[in-house]
């Protein structure tokens, strides 16, 4: 308890499109007590209600005084205008323009304050996890999406509408495969997860044998993917490596435009699929540039789904107490 | 003159290969004079005596007295640590680890600040240049070598190493043209000056028609190829839409990662080929992310190949009086 401060916590809040979390977390990073809770409904109103609830609920579960907490976070996907803590777009929630750090501050004791969910994710990893104390810093999450958190220069980056990092919006294959987003192309309409299950899917009914199994309709994952690519399986075998050179490639082209010192690697399809995570490292860092790839370290993140709360929260801590900040 | 000081000057210097330029600029980025000589050496100490030189001259021309000067920036080409003031590695001079700030330190009256030759230029751009005032700045340049600079939140973003920003050197066909820097399939490998010529000369040897003149071995610019594509030369006009299509995604992709406000684009390949420059505008903003789309201007530079002295010089007086900072 540095300069005679009592110990302040923080609320970090993990907005997702079905769930929303909440975690007390103290200036350490350490979770004090976490509550999880589906969305009954999507109307912001009511979302505000709910994390208003859950934060009370893990403050209870921490066992720790409401005046004891000095911020909220909330961590959400989508297009976010930290400053201003308004959702400009939520596709997961269907959100546009919502303010919705004030909607939640007038539900709460504390300031609540907005953040996208993967810089929420970065801040987390470069505070106490694979980034730790690290002033450059990349993180690329591959889960059911793509994207990804920057920290330059000790602080977080997002751009000027708050949309820097797009990591999954960047155009693999020109003219390519039609993304959610609704443009062609894009490296998450390859290597995302619903699209890597969306790939087979199609094969399948296109007539491509594999030993995959899509019966009813069945969504098969990214570590399926892999063990089957690694079997033998032909058709696998061509997603998985269209899927690791798409995703070198971006991942070292970032890595040269944005000059880190570590990258980091987290999300679903990574952890499920360990051999993809070490291939793409190792041809990622070959496709570097030299003077780039001089000192960079490509590590698999540390905090898992934690990443999120924790980040949101230390943010939140460390705009209530700038002298705090882990810079 | 605000507060109470006398105007304070800086000297700008733009070191390249070949020549060292020196400008006296002004706190509004005017140039009051310029000198500007070949160097007879490549030596570290021989570059420094010439700067050192032109950098009087400078002033000599100003009819400024020494006193007035209140720091130099100088940009040079290649991996720079502005913070120690070292050329990590400068491949046009053949320079490596050399301590060049406090080399010339050594040799005038202030204090010399060293940085990334696009750096300077896209701090000048910045400045009071295209992209004026704004806080999310990228700098495309397209001449002999392609590159960028970075400007995030107002300040100038060098990465871990001093070399964030090298768009050239990502990798825009996988295992693809041999590059300057000893890769394959970088950008620059395609839509550099010097292999764009390159790539005419390669195709005339290997037996392609063409109305471009390469004989006695000339070198073809990107003015003239531009004018034989529109004209229907076929060989140009595949180099030319290959350029054009390679230089827009990396483009877009860049912007789509940094969600810029702004993208300038400069560099004596792109100024030659007006259409080419108009081609990879549109068509890049097409590419970006829908989100980083919004509100994003593609525009062309403004300060020519004052840029650089411009820029350094300005980011040299900034060091040395923090509060009259454009920022």
């Amino acid at each position: 308890m540095p300069r005679g401060h009592a110990e302040r916590f923080a609320i970090g809040i993990d907005l997702g499109g079905t769930n929303g979390r909440a975690a007390v977390v103290d200036s350490a990073g350490r979770l004090r007590g976490v509550s999880k809770r589906r969305l009954p409904d999507r109307a912001p109103e009511k979302v505000a209600d709910l994390l208003s609830e859950i934060s009370r609920e893990a403050i209870a579960s921490a066992r720790i005084a409401e005046k004891d907490v000095a911020a909220v976070g909330v961590g959400a996907a989508g297009q976010i205008h930290s400053g201003s803590g308004v959702v400009a777009m939520g596709p997961n929630l269907g959100w546009k323009q919502v303010p919705f750090a004030a909607m939640l501050t007038a539900r709460l004791p504390w300031q609540a304050m907005l953040m996208n969910d993967l810089s929420a994710a970065a801040w987390g990893e470069r505070c106490i996890g694979a980034g730790e104390g690290l002033p450059d810093v990349l993180l690329v999450f591959v889960g059911s999406g793509v994207g990804s958190g920057i920290i330059a220069k000790g602080q977080l980056y997002e751009g000027a509408a708050g949309v820097a990092g797009e990591l999954g919006h960047t155009k693999a294959v020109p003219c390519g495969r039609l993304c959610g987003c609704g443009e062609r192309g894009c490296l998450e309409a390859y290597c995302g997860g619903h699209n890597l299950s969306a790939q087979v899917t199609e094969a399948v009914a296109a007539g491509r044998a594999t030993r995959l199994d899509t019966s009813g309709g069945r969504a098969v994952g990214a570590g399926e993917i892999e063990k089957a690519a690694l079997a033998g399986d032909t058709l696998a075998r061509e997603l998985w490596d269209n899927c690791q050179g798409l995703l070198s490639t971006a991942i070292a082209n970032f890595t040269t435009l944005l000059n880190p010192s570590r990258v980091i690697l987290g999300g679903g399809v990574l952890s499920r699929s360990p051999e993809l995570k070490k291939a793409v490292a190792r041809r990622a860092l070959e496709l570097v540039s030299a003077s780039a790839r001089e000192g960079v370290q490509m590590v698999d993140a540390r905090l898992g789904d934690d990443a999120g709360v924790i980040g949101a929260g230390l943010w939140a801590l460390s705009a209530a107490h700038p002298e705090r900040s882990p810079s």
